[in-house]
């Protein structure tokens, strides 16, 4: 990876900073009543985006959204609409219910997009809905075949992209250099980074190693390397950390469990050493004098400061968040959706397939 | 995960208790000349081994071998005998060497093992071509397709089991099948887990999740359970670090990355932890107080403690570590493979497999 700014603080900087003016701008959509917790931690993101000068466009059941946001102050002043939307789709229903239920919260949030209407759909509600409806109403970049969810770990060298995280677990070769090119202009768009590396997920750095499967996408991604995309070669486990490239890219099987184990692995190893400094009297004084610090590296760790993960190649702007968000994580979720609406990310990538097909 | 002894205490415990007698037993065949440091390291946990009562045959350039045992004070009183090959497979070439070349050291110590002259075959040499040398020599357990590597990762409930680690990139659902078995077996016999539970590694919980390899692969589990495995159900990413059961079953694709992707972040974690208790004078402080606990953390996440994987469903012990490893991993992977044998492994798992076939 090419050497960067310190990780949180750009990514906070970036989401945070030059906020799109409400005035003239398309308002984010947000499906104000998906995720875990329900209205909660959405309007109070909603809220806190908005006053960094987002507009926000809540949807959901109106009348719940409007008690939430009655519980923050001053919130009649802020650039915050609600748009009615009777029915959700509950976390443990299907998917391919949003074909059917068109008064479902995700729905009324893509078709708002589709009608330019709004920037960007937001959602910490059920994840394969989500992306069954962006895919349905928003259509694809034309030259994807695929859409992929575009996410980033935290790493050394500040963040490592990784794609697909999830919403494709039986691939071609092609999908991955599609999803190449794809993610390499996201990081120039919306990261600043001129000419992204690129790596591919394998079980060995050799050229041949590794499934059929990435053995063939290995070929392609050689062939594209200099035109579109900086291909660095194969890369291993390890190396997402390490940051080796600034892009990885995976089948969404593999880049799910990655991105599931990468979570679950920090939580884990931040839970021993906890444990470690209360195991005994002495630990425990120490544990005070590094409890700021190592607070530091807890946020380093911590999903939500990413906000919420792009489904990069459909037609138009959706962001899927984890279920478990809290309004920290939606407010940079609609902070990006901003930013990324704002750099004309759509018409971005559209412009670089029709280039080069 | 059925509740356990504490992680580290269990494996140390196991590894180094109740060392078979070097009387009467067969030797372990190390590859000495094999890994990233050559023969030190190996000829170093050969010596540990052996004073703990296991006999070694030191397979490599005998010239070498000798002058290397000779920094060891009293090695020649100890179980240790040096057994000559004039060749070795490097870290670069490739694995499909192994089949022309015969007195290369890997292929020694398989021989040993097939022709009864030593109990297992150790190796920190090239893992690939440790498991063809295992596989041509030895064969495979009859009705396992495929052998596959199984490893230990440290886990909240002290270790989970996951195969295949990396031996096979493209697999069938049978295999997998396969694997679950040979795993429960092993666990039964070399870690006393009556009936370890099996998870099949995939993107989300729920049956009817995960790619078109994994739902076939849930469906034979699922018609196993109860009859030699004790199928959970699918597993994800972030349950390989909490425990939720003692085995996941995997792709070798996906296994390989699961684990070098586990190593990474540790490393990288473990590193920021220090770097937050040296970022100020008062965390330095702190530092000192808790260097000891953390310390112990360390060692939960080496992967020294584990020494070795095994190649299991060949038809005879071969094990496979690090070519990093040093004395430490290189001594417990000797006991470890000792203790196989101990325990008649090989046998026990052949015995289960004719049952059911």
């Amino acid at each position: 990876m090419t050497a960067e700014a310190p990780p949180t603080a750009q990514t906070q900087v970036t989401a945070q900073a030059p906020a799109p003016k409400a005035a003239g701008r398309l308002p984010v959509a947000l499906d104000a009543v998906g995720g875990d917790h329900g209205a909660a931690p959405n309007v109070d993101g909603a809220v806190q985006a908005a006053r960094s000068g987002v507009s926000v466009l809540l949807v959901g059941d109106r009348v719940k959204l409007h008690a939430e946001l009655g519980k923050h102050e001053g919130s009649s002043r802020l650039p915050i609409e609600v748009v009615d939307a009777p029915d959700v789709i509950g976390m443990e229903e299907h998917a391919s219910d949003v074909r059917s239920r068109t008064g479902a919260s995700i729905n009324v949030c893509t078709r708002l997009v589709k009608e330019g209407r709004a920037a960007a759909a937001v959602s910490m509600g059920h994840s394969g809905a989500t992306m069954a409806s962006a895919l349905l109403t928003l259509g694809r970049i034309r030259g994807v075949d695929r859409p992929a969810i575009l996410t980033h770990l935290p790493a050394q060298g500040g963040f490592t992209t990784l794609l697909d995280a999830g919403a494709n677990a039986d691939v071609k070769a092609a999908y991955l250099a599609q999803w190449a090119r794809l993610a390499t202009v996201y990081l120039r768009v919306l990261e600043d980074r001129e000419d992204p590396t690129v790596g591919l997920l394998s079980i060995g750095e050799e050229d041949h190693k590794g499934s059929a499967l990435v053995v063939e996408a290995h070929g392609l991604l050689r062939a594209l390397h200099g035109q579109g995309i900086n291909f660095y070669g194969n890369v291993e486990g390890r190396d997402i950390f390490r940051s080796t490239t600034d892009i990885v890219v995976t089948d969404g099987f593999t880049g799910n469990v990655v991105l599931k184990l990468a979570e679950g692995e920090a939580k884990v190893l931040l839970g021993w050493v906890k444990e470690a400094l209360n195991s005994n009297v002495k630990s425990k004084l120490g544990g005070l004098l590094v409890r700021d610090s190592l607070r530091g590296l807890a946020e380093r760790m911590d999903p939500s400061t990413y906000g919420a993960s792009i489904l990069i190649g459909v037609r138009g702007l959706a962001f899927i968040g984890h279920g478990s968000a809290d309004a920290r994580a939606v407010k940079n979720a609609v902070l990006r959706a901003a930013r990324a609406h704002e750099a004309n990310l759509v018409q971005r990538l559209e412009a670089a397939f029709q280039a080069s097909t």
